[in-house]
Order: C-alpha cells, then sequence, then structure tokens
C-alpha cells in the first residue's frame, strides 16, 4: 500500500526543513519506507477536503490504505509502531522512549511555540522588546533541565528513538534564536540528528520542493 | 505488581482537578487498576530524587515494578495499552484514538497554556490588558476547528477513547475563562466527561489531598 502524506505547497520557513512534514519524512527514511508527497496551498488547507483529513487544518497528514491519520507525533508513533528501527523492543525501553515523544511534544515545544509566536506574531506591538526576555527565559528553563538529564549521552536513553527524532526536531526550530547554542551537549545532539543519514534524506526532500527554481 | 504515582502534596489549583495527576488518576479509574500515590513538596520536586523520575521536576510520574515513566501523555497512553477500556482493538480506530491524545497535548493545549502564562505570570506586566485578547484569540481559534470536528457527537472518534480523556482534560483548563461556554457543544463534551464514573472517582480522590482540614 502507499503512503501518501502532505506537505506545504510553499513552507513558510523557504526549506529549512522546520514544516512538521519534515519530522514525517524522517521517520519514515528511518525505517526505510517509501512514500509520495501532496502539496497542499495554504487556502486548500483550510478548505472541506482538506479540513476532513486535518481538523485544524494543516499538515502533515498519512494515508495508507483506508487508514488516515493527522497530528505528527501520532504519524511518527505509527510509523515506528509498524515499521522497525525506531523503538527498542523491550517493553519498559519502548514505553521510555514513547516518554520522551511525548515529552518533546507536550513539555518542550509549548514554550518554543510560545517563542515563535512572540517572534512573529508580535514583533510589531509595543510589548515586544520588554517581554521577549520573559519568553526566552522559559525556554531556557526547559533546556536547563533537559541538558542536564542528556549529560553527555549520545541520544536521550539508549540507542536512537523515534523520542530522539522527535526531541532533536522540537529543538531544531531554536537554531535561528541562538538560544541552542548556551547549551553545548544540546547543540551537539541536535547535530548528530542532522547528520543522521535519514534526516539528509528528508532535508533534501522538503528542500527539493521549497528551493526556488534555478536560472 | 503495585502502581505508584506522584502528586502535588498541595495542588496550586485548590483541588480543582486541573493538576496532572487528575489525568493519570481518570485513566486508571477507567480501566479498574489500583493505585497508590505518593506526594511531593515544590521543594522536593526539584531535588535529585524526584528528577531522577521526572528530569522537568513536574508531576505525575509513574512506578510499577522496575518501569518508571514521566510525561502525563506517555502514562495514560502506557496505561490504555495494557489494559482494556480506553483504546479500540481495531488497529485503524486505535491508531486514530492515538491521534486525538496527540492533537490534545500539542495542537489544543499549547495556547490554553499561552493563556495561562498570560493569566498568572505577566498578569502584573504593562502589556498585560492590551494582550490578552490575541492571547484568547489563539485558543479561540483552535476550539472553533475543534467544535466543528465534534459536531453533535458525544466523543470525537466513536465510542470515549483516552483520545476524549485527554482532550476534555485539556479544556477544563479554560472553564475559568468563560471561553468554553462561547462553544455549546465543546462544553457539552466536557461535561459528559466530568459526567463519567471514573473521572469523579479521580477528582475526589486528587480533592481528598487538598481539601483544607474540616474544623
Amino acid at each position: 500500500m502507499t503512503i501518501t502524506i502532505t506537505a506545504f505547497e510553499r513552507s513558510p520557513d523557504g526549506g529549512q526543513g522546520l514544516a512538521r512534514d519534515t519530522r514525517v519524512r524522517w521517520a519514515l527514511e528511518e525505517v526505510g519506507q517509501p512514500y509520495e508527497v501532496r502539496l497542499v496551498s495554504f487556502t486548500a488547507m483550510k478548505e472541506p477536503a482538506h479540513l476532513a483529513l486535518h481538523p485544524f487544518g494543516q499538515i502533515p497528514t498519512f494515508e495508507e490504505g483506508d487508514l488516515a491519520l493527522f497530528e505528527t507525533g501520532a504519524i511518527v508513533f505509527h510509523i515506528a509502531q509498524r515499521h522497525a528501527g525506531l523503538l527498542p523492543d523491550d517493553a519498559n525501553a519502548r514505553a521510555r522512549a514513547i516518554t520522551w515523544m511525548f515529552a518533546a511534544l507536550s513539555t518542550v515545544e509549548p514554550p518554543i511555540l510560545e517563542l515563535g509566536s512572540a517572534r512573529f506574531l508580535e514583533s510589531d506591538k509595543s510589548w515586544s522588546a520588554q517581554r521577549m526576555p520573559l519568553v526566552k527565559d522559559r525556554v531556557r528553563d526547559r533546556l536547563t533541565q533537559l541538558s542536564a538529564r542528556l549529560g553527555d549521552a549520545d541520544w536521550l536513553d539508549g540507542p536512537f528513538s523515534a523520542g530522539d527524532l522527535m526531541m532533536v526536531s522540537v529543538l531544531l526550530r531554536l537554531k535561528a534564536s541562538g538560544l541552542l547554542d548556551e547549551y553545548p551537549n544540546l547543540s551537539a545532539y541536535v547535530a548528530r540528528g542532522e547528520a543522521r543519514p535519514a534526516y539528509k534524506r528528508a532535508f533534501e526532500a522538503q528542500l527539493a520542493v521549497n528551493k526556488p527554481p534555478a536560472g
């Protein structure tokens, strides 16, 4: 059965790999599953056909036979459960890897999303400059804790897992802010993720969609 | 094997059931698993013994035999996978229920957390009143989409699942804001969750910890 995912017709980040389809592409590359991509415009994302697939009008979605999923975390988890390579076999280790997926999305990413809102949606507001340090400190609180837990390990809990895939993807959003540079072990952790061949293939594939035509 | 979870010694909400141990208690009540609770003070939460269990120094945690987990979503998912009652048997329906768990935590809850930060951490700031409508509108964006998807169904996708448990828990955080009242079908959805005997038992159990002593 063919796997089809959706991605932005034109990603707001111009191909930096921060759109969430990169996370799903990365997971599919790690487990060696081919996939097709259907590109969706900003207009089409808010229309009934796409809303039927994704109630929040976002990308990515995932279709395989009669299964249709939305929500990046759920899609990556589904891929990790169906194919070897992203979750350990041992039941306890598997539960811990899944824990890191949830931690990335519901504990580490929310303050990073808030920083994104402050930078991109509130930069023209009167409070923007004064409020920014406060927002950054909320991100630092999480990074300090994550850095302490990671220590000098390569990955969060044993071998690379879907938990690391998600955590690295979340941290990549901080690159432009410079915050990651304050935590050398987290910077190195993200670099290890980016160096994986599967990540590189995923990154190139999303870039090919967003690269301005040559010439 | 005994299941032990952690909860606040004194919840910041004074027993309104918004602390995240209520979500785990609810899941355990739905599947009929007894559990013990270890209460943790704010000081102890930031000390090495608790940080070893929970790298972000929060509650709840989950211990059973030699398995230790943190992160509410992961704990509820673990309970739902191990015991009947919170996830459908059919593989596709199961993947969709898991999708709603992730949607609750990583799409619907982040703007609600941001509203919480605005109300409780920034209420004394010069920008507070001016910024609030903007923060509330971000929550409304999500509620409008969720309300459209739910329609007049009882639950998000077929019978009650861990996805509904998580979504209702996330929406409960909006009660004091009045925002939920703008969406009658979502208010009714939350009320259906609260009316479940398992929720009531979970709520009473957390209230018993936080109730001021009588007399």
